[in-house]
């Protein structure tokens, strides 16, 4: 677990408690905690019809815009199927050849990460709380592009890698950080939303086929959403 | 007990001490201040029928927003009965079937936690102490909402949920993520307040059923206050 | 002792050790300055004149501010007798009855606290170092109106109480806390101010009182200055 | 390991650990963080055309403009042999004689670490993330020229090497200092991209021997691309 | 030892160290700047003509200030007898009756302890490097009235006193306490200038007294300067 | 070892083992970045004439500065005999006799430790990275003389000579600090520039005669380089 995820679990665990308006965080509530975190652990409840056709919208976001672009196409498997209490998990493909990522792949890639949530806004006109792990990521790859890889038009080829956790540059510095890793990001989601704007009835048959099957791989997202969207 | 109820807890005892004109904070200030804080030591003495009148409206205040707005309805049970100093205690149901929460759920939910707040406003005409923790629970689910799960507008899909305790952003971003929370709260602060406007009667009842029988399940609160008002 | 007062122990220490051209601060420079911050332990020297007429007036001013108004009359018993080396020591009531506590109840505390300076100004014209300990327990109330309680109008309902002791805003938000917290105490002062200045006379009577007696029950502080003033 | 590439390394082995959907990074995962990141593992899987070229246009760009310019020629050896599924490294002369370096001979140093990224944005048209190692060297040294040099103008001879990790400057001498390394950085990339503009038709050759043979020395770089361009 | 004492220690040791280009600070250096600031340590070197001038004006500075201010009457003794390789000794008085101080009162306070300094840029034109102690003195006094005692006019009687080292306040209050501390040193500098100004020739007859006889107490400055000059 | 020159040490390791491409920094890596820093391990290899020659203009310039200022002549000797990897050493005198040090002493000083900085920008038109010792030296100067010792215009008299490492000021104060030292080096540099200026053929000289003979007295230097230029 990351400090993050970890992080996250506690916050978990301390709504958890203050629902149950207990005092203390105990072991039990941790592992409910975990539980609900947990993609490792199977079963328990069955899922709301409700939660269910959220999480196979989201996961169709993903296949979807993973397989209409080259970047995006690290997608192995969709799942729906439950673990722990979460439902929605997107196989990625375990082996990357790929040892060199451009600008335009790693745009991509984001992209490809945010179809979740822009599939949820396309089809029921807001996002939920199901997509933070999906932002983190984008996150983490829209900084280090800027920030280490020297891809930002603004910042240019200087390294702001901070060596020991402490950021060494000015304040103008992060803000510049923050304003292109923003942009960035921006561009993936602009391209996301291109990509499932043409592919509004095809995001409606994955989904029914997710929910209906509840697993799909890359190959059979092909065969039912057919050939992919042009875009400009 | 969460870091943040630990930290109330030492203040209190560090009031207590104070008031005292004691020079340390010993063991015996600890359990008085644990005692008032605390939810499951029940009795101790009778509270003032003042503080009585204000927890009672303070609660109803949670009822009725909870009753109204579905994502509010986590609501399970209302209660008075001293517990160790503290008397207004809003049961939560403890078990929560969605795992999904879409922004306008959330914010319901922020309603509902405000409600105790806005009753005060509304009958005695400002607030007391007693919400600091509705505040506090309110404060974090806005702050994750504009953080992690791309709920602000202003600050879109990246998430600037820091992995390690320490901001990562710039001064900017940290203005505009206090700007988009408090925005939020305010959002959700209004629908509790449209709300309690339309049952202000309803308030009068369910807080005089509460000082009588001192606690109300969530069907019991609908039996009293009749039909929920309609919002524009 | 809290961290505040432990460091201003030591302060204290060092400043005797200055004064006394000593290299370290041993054991007897320690007990010094604990004797002198010290509540506990009674007697030691005689105070000058002067110092014990500034304390009375001092404490004074707490118990007709403390008396005036009703949040302020937690005040129990007044005096001067020296407790090493501090005289002025205002005896709290150890007892409070009241679970919730309004605004204008917390504005009223913070007049009752700070009413000790304002006596000062009134009587010599500027204040002395003697009310540190009174404005921090100020500071203390007024942060948390402004941070946990959400008692600013500008800052609203969203709490800013850090978890973790690093602070979690913006400097933005910082600015305009520092300035809430000085406004909430800009209006307690007044308020302490309009109860002495119409007090005037009874802060001699009241002042002299303890110069004889040294210890004043608020019963006694009323029965010496008569019906309360009346406030605009 | 510097911490810097420690830090690296347990960011590989995350994103290794998110694409295989694991909740933890195990021993496992490190080893194959270290083993991509490795340069001293040879062998494992080949790589993919795709790959090998670019690392061959990267590592030919260092070489050009290594043998450039007097600061750069601490080259030894280019080498695309894949050494854990790193390919590109290039060896520096493992012996240096000079002790002292001029201002600009630091600058051309920096121009041959850029000259990886100036050619694949020459050759490609975007840079790939393969150039985080070069930009972080040249960000400490264009860092080191300006706050523990004096080789800025802007900021002239005082020394801004914090002494303890916390920058003891101001938030204005910040700014002053990433802009003063930023423009050494840019100076560095306009000699690099002047250089391999005028080695266009080098560039080519020399990748295409290095896909050939798969290691060059300095002399055979020289060898294959002739004469050293002219700089105005 | 002071915290700032030790920091100062560790720094004369490491300047001694670094004038004999020596790689540690070992045990004899640390003895060396013990000796140095050392006022217990008597006798060593005898020092140059030059430095026992200097520093008979900076004690004759602090004597007439002194004599001439309520506030500044704590002084005991002045002696430039060497202790250690430090000369200028101002032993203050070791028994202070007064248990408060008001704000006028420290402003003289503090006019005494920059009397050393004021005298020798009135002497020589320029200050030495001889008054950092009583600069930090001076340092500590002004801030506490500032941010403890609610002595400035522009921050109020709202306290700032950090209470875990922390600065809990915003950068705009920083900022007014900065100017605010200022402004009181600046008072009290001037109210020593004023002083001194007017005793230019007692400070010649204090200074030529002291490196006769090398102690002086306050009774014996008053009988060689006469009667204390009158300020606006 | 000071802080910084561990830090230094580390840096210098770290670049060796980068230049090696070697993956641990261990410790023939350590030793051999001592050796380079080593001021007291003698011999190793014999650096180039071109390193030579830069050492003594350096050293020739701490001289040539050194002789013509009374605050620089602590200078004992000068010396370019290898040590480790190190040429120049500017032996400063063991014993200095004077306690106080006025501002223009100080002044003088600091441009004694840029004489060598200077010397090679007047020769060879730019800087080496040779000087990082005497500019933290003279930085830890300047910044003394502004925050400690009260000798900046600006700021005056008030010292922010923090007691615990972290600064206790604001941005606005940190800004004012690094300006005010800035123009203290400044001063110095000019100062060193224009006793160079005026000794440029003794620059030459003295460089010679050290190229020959390794190490100069400073009595030698005064012998080789004749009277004393004369400031405007």
């Amino acid at each position: 677990l990351s400090g993050a995820d970890l992080a996250g679990l506690l916050n978990d665990a301390a709504l958890l408690a203050a629902r149950a308006r207990r005092d203390e965080i105990d072991q039990a509530l941790l592992e409910e905690a975990l539980d609900r975190a947990g993609v490792g652990i199977a079963g328990a409840r069955a899922p709301s019809e409700d939660d269910r056709k959220t999480f196979a919208y989201h996961e169709a976001g993903h296949g979807l815009v993973g397989r209409a672009l080259p970047g995006g196409r690290v997608l192995h498997k969709l799942s729906i199927i439950p673990r722990g209490r979460v439902l929605g998990v997107t196989w990625l493909s375990e082996s990357e050849d790929q040892l060199l990522h451009r600008r335009s792949l790693l745009i991509e890639r984001m992209a490809m990460l945010l179809g979740g949530r822009v599939a949820e806004q396309l089809v029921f006109g807001e996002p939920s709380d199901g997509a933070s792990n999906d932002l983190a990521e984008v996150a983490t790859i829209a900084r280090r592009m800027v920030t280490a890889h020297g891809m930002s038009g603004e910042l240019g080829a200087l390294s702001y890698a901070s060596e020991n956790g402490e950021a060494p540059y000015s304040q103008e510095t992060a803000r510049l950080i923050d304003a292109e890793a923003r942009r960035l990001v921006e561009e993936a989601e602009r391209l996301a939303h291109d990509v499932l704007r043409r592919s509004r009835e095809e995001l409606d048959r994955v989904a029914e086929a997710l929910l209906e099957r509840e697993t799909l791989s890359l190959a059979e997202v092909e065969a039912i959403a057919g050939s992919t969207p042009v875009l400009d």
